[in-house]
């Protein structure tokens, strides 16, 4: 991708999170990328192919600083290194994944704010609802994987229904955060508390396995 | 309130979900609702006021159509008459006062559009959050308060922690119906899954009970 091309786009974000989608002008996103309004059009042919890229930019990104974060959690986290307590490490993985989308960093508050922004517009702009599509069910699979690390025996689509709830809460909470009535503290707290209880309840899934832990139901040939 | 004020509300909520809070011209609001520019500008003095005014009326009139289903309810339900399954009934009524909101009626859909847009515009304009914040206690607290019939030995930290869950989780899900990119039996699914792992996850603060089901601390008078 040219320079030039993600200067466009990281402006995009930041002029949506300052002024939303319907705030933004060409000539105040060509100002802000240094760039000629020509060549935005050159990049995206219209405004609907820029937010569409915009979309999937933001998404994106908030999947690399999560990831980012996860390699820094795991080379400086003491428990990582001696192996002790096997089991929290998936769990402490998706916690970090998801509560680092609740954190007051310009960045961050930057691309949820965008993001929330994007998502509220495909209500009225069907051409911007591929994008969405396709992103949301990318998250889903990504904390649904996870889970399934947390929760090795739980089926797939209890899995699946879990991830589907926890990403749709984590927006709810973000967008009552960002709108200025839940104090950040509080969004984390209860973002914290869902885990555990989906966790808890994915735990109820693992009964139909045999005392010695080997899977009853999985993996039958009949 | 006044037959035309309340006229002006109802179209300002019509126009919103047609185009969102930045696509509503004064204009195209007088010719929906009947009525002169000035009339809206008597009424509600500025753009500002109009939208807080539409924020409270939005909520209200969700919370109205939930109280009147409740009751229809209330009387053609067989299982209430006969009194058959008592613990049945507060979760049944929880159930069905946060399930429809997530309903393919052209009222509700309206409705959700408005209100999801103008919760997304308080992100950007401060003065519209003292009316979402109050109407989010509002809705919280009386989810809140119908767990607690569910669970009444649950403590109320608890509960109100279960209400925000729960109440978040109904605004990103219907955010996801309302942008076309989760079905609405999905999210109706989703939303029935969390009422149930909330309410579980409530059976677990009822632990510290006598073997008799009396409360042990509350009440207590040491």
């Amino acid at each position: 991708m040219s320079d030039r091309r993600t200067a466009i786009l990281e402006a995009a974000a930041t002029v949506i999170a300052r002024r939303g989608v319907r705030g933004l002008r060409v000539e105040e996103l060509a100002v802000e990328a240094g760039v000629s309004k020509a060549l935005i059009y050159y990049h995206f042919e219209d405004r609907t192919g820029l937010l569409r890229r915009t979309l999937t930019f933001v998404n994106n990104r908030a999947e690399r600083y999560t990831a980012e974060q996860s390699a820094v959690d795991a080379t400086t986290d003491p428990g990582a290194a001696t192996g002790a307590a096997p089991t929290s490490g998936p769990l402490r993985q998706l916690e970090q994944a998801l509560l680092l989308e609740l954190q007051d960093l310009p960045h961050v508050r930057e691309n949820s704010t965008a993001w929330g922004e994007l998502r509220a517009s495909a209500v009225f702009d069907p051409e911007l609802r591929g994008e969405l599509a396709l992103a949301s069910v990318i998250w889903v699979r990504e904390v649904a994987d996870q889970l399934g690390e947390v929760r090795p025996t739980a089926p797939e689509s209890a899995l699946v229904a879990s991830a589907e709830r926890l990403t749709a809460l984590l927006e709810g909470l973000s967008a009552r955060w960002l709108s200025g009535i839940l104090p950040l503290t509080d969004a984390r707290t209860r973002m914290r508390e869902a885990i555990g209880v989906e966790v808890a309840h994915l735990a109820g899934h693992t009964a139909d396995r045999s005392a010695d832990g080997t899977p009853t139901s999985p993996n039958k040939l009949d």
